[in-house]
C-alpha cells in the first residue's frame, strides 16, 4: 500500500518562477549599506544561507523546486482555487469571481510556501538557527513549523502590538518549538534604543528585522530568513500563482483582473507574477491590482527610492517605495501588512504602470471581511480582507458596467487567529 | 459561465443515512418527563420543528438532503479524506491511517453539517429563533453561521468555563449575529438556581440545555436545536461517514478500525455509522472505537438507565449511558465533550459490544496533538485530539503485532479557536 505514502498531483509546479527572465528592463539592483555601491552577493553570505543567495540572484526563468520541499508542499499543496459564487451572487454581479484559498496550509497563510524553502535551504548548510522578525505572527508561525520540519532551531522577534494582540500566533510558534520575544526589546542594540524610550513601544517590522540582522550578525551558527520583500522569497511564492493558472485554465478560464494585498509583497506577487508572465510576453491586457492600508501606504504615499529594508540600516539598500526607515505604522490588525518598504520588484513593476496599487481604510476592509464571510464562510485574515475590499470594488464597478470579467484573488489566509480584531 | 456557479461533486451524497433501519432491535423509546410513559412525538412539537421531529422518529433507511441544504454543504464538502504519511513515519508502524478532515468547514468543525440542516428546518415553519446551548463553542458558532444562511434567528446559551476560556468563537458567534449568554445566568429559572449559589460557576451542558428549553418552552415563536445526541443530529453526520465509504473504495480499501470522539456522540456516529451498517448487514468485522475523557466518561464509567438529557429534568427521558443529569464535569479544555449523557443510538451500540469506549486523560490526549501537529501539520481541536490519541495507541499496537491495518478516524475540527488551552 506504499502508493498512499506520496500525494502526488500534476497541479503542484516542480519549478518555481523567476519573473525577472521576463523583465526587459531590471530593477536597480540592491547597493552596500556601508559603501553605497553595488552589492557583491558574497557578501549577503554573513546573513542568509549561500542557496538562499543564489536564488535571490539567479535570472533563470524556472528554478527547480528540491524534493524535500515538494514533498512538504503535498501536504497543503495545491490549494484549492475556489468559485466564489455565493458571493457573486450576494453582489449581484456579472463578474466571476475565483480565489485561490492559502489558508489551507498548516499555519493557516500563504507565508509557509517560502518558509518551507528557506528552512530547507538553511538546514542544507548546518546552519543551528534562523532568526527573523515577524508582524501578525503569520510568517512567524510558519517559520517555526518550517524550522521544526528540517531540524532547525527558529528565533522570531515579534511586533509588540501583534504580540500583544495576537496571542494565538505566539502559542503557534512555541508549540512549534520557536523562541518567540517582544519587539522593540532589550536584547539588541537596535531594540535597545526604542525600548529605552517606551518599553510599550508597539513596534515595526523595520525595528524587528534590525533586531533579528543583528542577531544573526552576532552569531556565525545562526542565519537570517525574511518573509518578504526580497525577489527570492517572492520566487517562492510563485507556486500559488503557477497552480491557479492551471487550475483556471483546467476550466478554459484566464483572469481579466488579478488582485492582491500588499505589505512587503510576496502574497500579491505569488499569485500575480505568473500571470504578469503573459502579460509581459503575449501582452496579454490583464488588470494587476495591489492593495495596501491606507495606514501604511508605501506603494501609493511613499517614494521609489533606495532605503534600507529595516529601521536601524543595517540592511542592504534597496531601490523600493518607501515611506522612510524611521515610519512607523499605526496599529492597525493588518500586522503583516505595517512595513514601511515595498519589494523592489514589486515597486518596479508598478512604477511601470504594470501594477495598479489602491489603498482602503479598516472600517471598509472589515466591512468586506463581514461580506465575504457570510457568504462564501471563510473569516479572511486582517491582510486578506485588503484584497477582499478590491475584489468587491471590482465586481461592483463590472455590475455598473454589465461586464462578465474574471477576477482572481489571493486568499492568502483565515482570520481565526485574528477574531479579536474583529470583536473591536 | 453558469457552470462555475454550482460546484458538484459526485462524492456528496443526497440522503443521510438512518442506521434504525437496520438495527434487528431498536434502543428503547424515550418517555415522557412528566409521566414516564414512552413519548408521543407530537409532545415534541413545543420544543421542535415538525420536520426535525419526522427525522428523529424515522425508520427509513436513507433521507433525502433538501436542495438547499445541499448546496450549502457543496460549499465545504466533500470534506478531504487525508492520508497520515507522516504521522506514519513518525510512529513507525505499518498501520495505514486516513483522517476525514472537518475542519475545513466554515466553523471549523463537524457540527455544520448538522447545523445547516436544522436551521434549513426551522426557517421552513417560520422560526424566528432557535435558541441553545454550546460548550467550547463549536456547535454555537456553527447554528448562528447556519442561522444567518437560512435568516432564523439564533440565541446561545454558553457553558461559562467555555465563554471564558474560548473568547474566539464567542467573537465568531456574534460576527454572524448570534447573540450569546453565559450559563448558568440570571436569565433562566434553571440557570438562576446555579447562579445564585455561584455567579462564576463554570457550568455544564446540562445546566445550558435546561436554559435553552426553558427559554423555548416560554416562547412559541422559538425552537431549540440540539448539537449532538438526538438520532437526527446523529443522522445529518452521516454524511461524513458515507463520504469517506466512497473516498476509500475510490482507493480499493475498507477500513479495518474507525475511531471518533464522544460527547454527546455525533462525531463518532457521523462517521462509524455508514461503517457499522456493513457490520450489521454483512458481518464485516472492522472495529469501533469511540473515546472519551477520563474527566467525563458516560460510556465507561456510567450507567444504562434512562436519564434527563439536561440538569433540571425538562427533556424527555432518554435510555442512555449517563453520570447522572447533575454531574457537572471539571472544566477540562475539550469543553465539547463534557457532557453528561451519551447518544441513545451510541449507547446501544456500545451496549451491544458493536463499539468499544476506552477514556483517555488531559496530558495523553495533547501529547498526541502535538505529535499529529508535528507530523500532518494540523493542530486539532482538543475533541478531535482524543481521537487522535486512540489513533496513536492503535498504530503502535499494529506497530507491536506486525500488522498493515487501515485506521480510520474523525479530525472533526482544528484546533486555531483552542490555543490557549494548548499553551496551558
Amino acid at each position: 500500500m506504499e502508493r498512499f505514502s506520496e500525494r502526488k498531483n500534476e497541479l503542484l509546479p516542480t519549478h518555481f518562477y523567476n519573473i525577472k527572465a521576463d523583465l526587459a528592463e531590471q530593477p536597480k539592483p540592491p547597493l552596500h549599506p556601508g559603501t553605497g555601491e553595488p552589492l557583491d552577493p558574497a557578501a549577503l553570505e554573513a546573513i542568509f544561507p549561500k542557496g538562499f543567495i543564489a536564488q535571490e540572484t539567479s535570472r533563470e526563468r524556472f528554478l527547480p523546486i528540491p524534493a524535500a520541499v515538494l514533498a512538504a508542499y503535498a501536504q497543503y499543496r495545491p490549494t484549492p482555487l475556489v468559485y466564489a459564487g455565493e458571493l457573486r451572487k450576494a453582489l449581484g454581479t456579472p463578474a466571476h469571481i475565483f480565489y485561490k484559498y492559502e489558508g489551507v496550509s498548516p499555519m493557516g497563510s500563504h507565508k509557509l510556501n517560502t518558509a518551507l524553502m528557506q528552512a530547507y535551504l538553511a538546514s542544507q548548510e548546518g546552519v543551528r538557527e534562523l532568526v527573523t522578525e515577524t508582524g501578525a505572527g503569520q510568517w512567524g508561525s510558519a517559520l517555526a513549523y518550517a524550522g521544526e520540519r528540517f531540524g532547525v532551531g527558529v528565533r522570531v522577534f515579534m511586533v509588540r502590538a501583534s504580540f500583544r494582540q495576537k496571542p494565538g500566533r505566539r502559542i503557534l510558534m512555541t508549540l512549534s518549538g520557536g523562541r518567540v520575544e517582544e519587539s522593540p526589546g532589550p536584547n539588541t542594540e537596535a531594540g535597545l534604543a526604542y525600548y529605552r524610550r517606551d518599553p510599550d513601544h508597539p513596534g515595526s517590522l523595520g525595528i524587528a528585522i534590525a533586531e533579528a540582522v543583528e542577531t544573526v550578525m552576532k552569531n556565525p551558527a545562526s542565519k537570517y530568513a525574511l518573509g518578504s520583500v526580497l525577489d527570492a522569497v517572492l520566487l517562492h511564492q510563485s507556486v500559488i500563482g503557477l497552480e491557479a493558472e492551471k487550475q483556471l485554465a483546467g476550466q478554459g478560464l484566464e483572469p481579466d483582473t488579478v488582485i492582491g494585498c500588499v505589505g512587503g509583497g510576496s502574497n500579491f506577487a505569488g499569485l500575480g507574477f505568473p500571470f504578469l508572465r503573459r502579460r509581459l510576453r503575449e501582452k496579454k491586457m490583464t488588470n494587476f491590482i495591489a492593495v495596501e492600508p491606507e495606514a501604511c501606504p508605501s506603494l501609493t504615499g511613499g517614494d521609489l527610492r533606495y532605503d534600507h529594508g529595516d529601521s536601524a540600516g543595517l540592511t542592504p539598500l534597496l531601490y523600493m517605495h518607501t515611506l522612510g526607515k524611521e515610519f512607523i505604522p499605526p496599529p492597525i490588525h493588518a500586522g503583516g501588512l505595517r512595513y514601511h518598504g515595498m519589494a523592489p520588484l514589486v515597486s518596479h513593476l508598478a512604477s511601470r504602470g504594470l501594477v495598479r496599487a489602491v489603498a482602503y481604510g479598516q472600517d471598509k476592509v472589515f466591512a468586506a471581511a463581514r461580506t465575504f464571510f457570510a457568504s462564501e464562510g471563510i473569516l479572511p485574515a486582517p491582510e486578506s480582507a485588503h484584497a477582499v475590499a478590491a475584489v468587491i470594488d471590482e465586481a461592483r464597478r463590472a455590475r455598473e458596467e454589465n461586464r462578465e470579467q474574471v477576477i482572481l484573488f489571493n486568499l492568502s489566509g483565515h482570520g481565526f487567529l485574528d477574531l479579536a480584531a474583529y470583536e473591536k
